[in-house]
């Protein structure tokens, strides 16, 4: 089955919105086994659309259609694959009830062009709408299949989870599985060296890198008649990638660094806490992005001024003085503060420059010091993370994560030191 | 002039990376006056991509491609353009002797497919590419002009800033030139009702809404011969605009809440500081952002656990027990607290539920407090964000929001209490 993908809107083309419809419906509808091809986005302007939906109806056999259903557009969007197809449209009594029914219960006046959202053709069906009053639409003739689905993402990504994956999932003779390999700290071009011989005699289940926000992902993805035969395939690909590069990898299936930390933390029962210079809050943002974190996070502070780094975590004068803001003195000094202010069993520090001011001939941008206190040793790593084409965005990410897997590898340290795992919290 | 863009990347197929090559070449094309009427992605499939290519050929004046030019896939995108156009290709050796040298500078073997990468055709020229080997080629017709990208965001930014820009500058007949103007606290559609006859009166410059990160901005753009003269008409219709709306917007042309606030206390040498419990350090991270916040930025504070708020913030044990954590009277003792451990002239704290869990029946997911402190003042506000299809992150960033433009408006509220404004920092 292969499908492709437009988009209309003329805040995409020009560039004020990032196509993330693409993206979602595309990941989504991979799993399943359907192919996408082509992504389009167009404008609203009636040409340009019926000619960009006659050449994906000539090449595709299912097109998803985003935007233009709204009150003002969506006789475009609509009509043309109606007459494109041959369909004759009609007004759907039981959806123009309903509408009447929202607007009345909001007190507002209904206008004709609210009408046109409820048209439909025949060999079709809509797709609820919960989050507002244009629905989606399914057309299904003996060869194609066209869904169309509102603009706003709030719209749109619930009733492509509620309605029309499950829709497309009964659709399908096979499913798509996958899991991700997380790893830190080590290249794509390494791991794929690793695992060359692996990942060209695997065809199902398949290995593919992806390099996303600093690290690499390796995504197994098995195909199967069931989701149980396809996880089972993926789970003993996985062992046999971990044999080979089990040391890089920190989490499967996490959505980061903080994730498997937290996660971590909160089975075994480890208290974390943090100083931040440089990173500005960076690292108990994405600590507590993570839902939980309160039960292992227990304080942060962000000292950028140098009296607080003195008041509040405790860092000398002579210190500061003798050595910098930006030195491995400080930053042990601060992850020792921040251990005995929050009585946490991990602190971690991070001072540095991330420019585009403040570097000096020693101490160039992109130079970082992480800082990890326990109750048994402070030690601290500097880093040197300034290439030139980094941003000070850049330079902030990367310390985080730099930061975030150095805690967790203490904690798991911490954890065989204190004799293995505690009891999992009630 | 019409252009259109097509990225080649099966990971973009597959929804793995966002298409933020196509909004970013768009936003800059945009603004030079060419009109950008498709965007297509197709994965790395011959026959596909030269389909793609062709149909786009014979539409459009101006094709940008992204991607497809590195050592394993440039044969593909850069020959099937010179057939389509019935060009010749050699290799340039002026760029073969430079791609040598990097080879053997950094004592790596050059391959064969490395050779492809200086390819190019007749009535055609190389962009050079600083951050990797792939340099970028405009292909120039009688009336055609193809402008091929390399897929590397790093790669392909500064190419386009520093040369494909300038370039594409001096085929212009005219210049575009927008300014944003940026609210908070108001709707798009309650915006565009107060503006309503100016915004169908106005034709050039044109004023366009578009929402963003919960915010609303208004993009003035004229159209001119000189940027002088764009720039003139767009600040005159700022003005009028303003008249109407102006006590909603907190900025003209920044980036955001955290650098309109920066900015301003900067300019007016106000000291500010936080004390985060829900957002979790967001208020700093989104500070610390703006580059030379450290010069205004003193110190802030992530205490989720209670007994942090006491030991560093001072919050009273007896307020914790009988009023909450998620309480206007907490809220209030952790911004006094923040207040009196920095120093500073301004703190903020928020205390609040983001959710997914914590939620009591009087106090629902998104019942947030906004805390204000400073030398003469104290006061809270309760926000109600959860509206069920608002997720843990988005009150999170919302409840950022509006404490940052909390703060913006007390911060023009104290500098008019000392009399205007101090003197600017040297």
């Amino acid at each position: 089955m292969n499908a492709e993908i437009i988009c209309v809107g003329t805040e995409l083309l020009l560039g004020d919105v990032l196509n993330t419809h693409s993206a979602f419906i595309s990941r989504n509808v991979s799993l399943l086994g359907i192919n996408i091809f082509y992504h389009t986005v167009v404008g609203d302007n009636k040409k340009r659309l019926r000619d960009t939906i006659k050449t994906a109806l000539d090449r595709s056999d299912m097109l998803f259609l985003t935007g233009g259903l709204g009150p003002t557009y969506d006789d475009i969007t609509k009509n043309t694959v109606f007459e494109l197809l041959g369909l004759k449209s009609f007004v759907d009594e039981a959806a123009l009830n309903k509408l009447k029914g929202i607007f009345e219960k909001f007190g507002r006046p209904m206008t004709d062009n609210n009408i046109s959202q409820v048209m439909r053709s025949e060999n079709s069906f809509f797709f609820e709408n919960e989050f507002g009053t244009a629905p989606g639409l399914c057309v299904e003739t003996e060869t194609k299949t066209i869904i169309m689905l509102p603009g706003p993402p709030r719209e749109l990504i619930p009733m492509f989870n509620n309605y029309v994956s499950p829709y497309l999932q009964k659709k399908s003779d096979c499913i798509l599985f996958s899991k991700n390999i997380r790893y830190f700290g080590i290249g794509e071009s390494s791991l794929e060296a690793m695992l060359k011989d692996l990942m060209e005699s695997s065809t199902n289940p398949t290995i593919a890198p992806y390099v996303d926000n600093n690290e690499v992902k390796l995504r197994v993805t098995a195909k199967a008649e069931t989701k149980k035969a396809a996880e089972i395939a993926v789970d003993k690909m996985i062992e046999q990638v971990l044999r080979q590069t089990g040391e890089y990898c920190y989490g499967i299936d996490v959505k980061g660094l903080e994730e498997a930390l937290v996660k971590y933390c909160i089975d075994k029962q480890i208290k974390i806490a943090t100083a931040e210079s440089c990173t500005g809050g960076l690292i108990s943002q994405r600590l507590t992005s993570v839902p939980g974190a309160s039960a292992v996070f227990e304080a942060g502070v962000c000292c950028y001024a140098n009296r607080i780094k003195t008041k509040m975590l405790g860092v000398s004068e002579v210190t500061l003085e003798k050595y910098g803001a930006v030195s491995e003195q400080t930053a042990e000094e601060m992850a020792a503060g921040a251990l005995q202010l929050s009585g946490a069993d991990i602190a971690v520090s991070i001072t540095g420059i991330a420019g585009p001011d403040g570097e000096t001939l020693e101490k160039p941008v992109g130079t970082v010091f992480v800082g990890i206190a326990t109750k048994e040793v402070i030690y601290t790593k500097m880093l040197s993370l300034g290439t030139g084409t980094r941003s000070r965005d850049d330079i902030r990410n990367l310390a985080t994560s730099h930061a975030l897997k150095e805690m967790l590898d203490t904690a798991k340290r911490c954890n065989k030191h204190m004799g293995g795992s505690k009891p999992p919290p009630k």
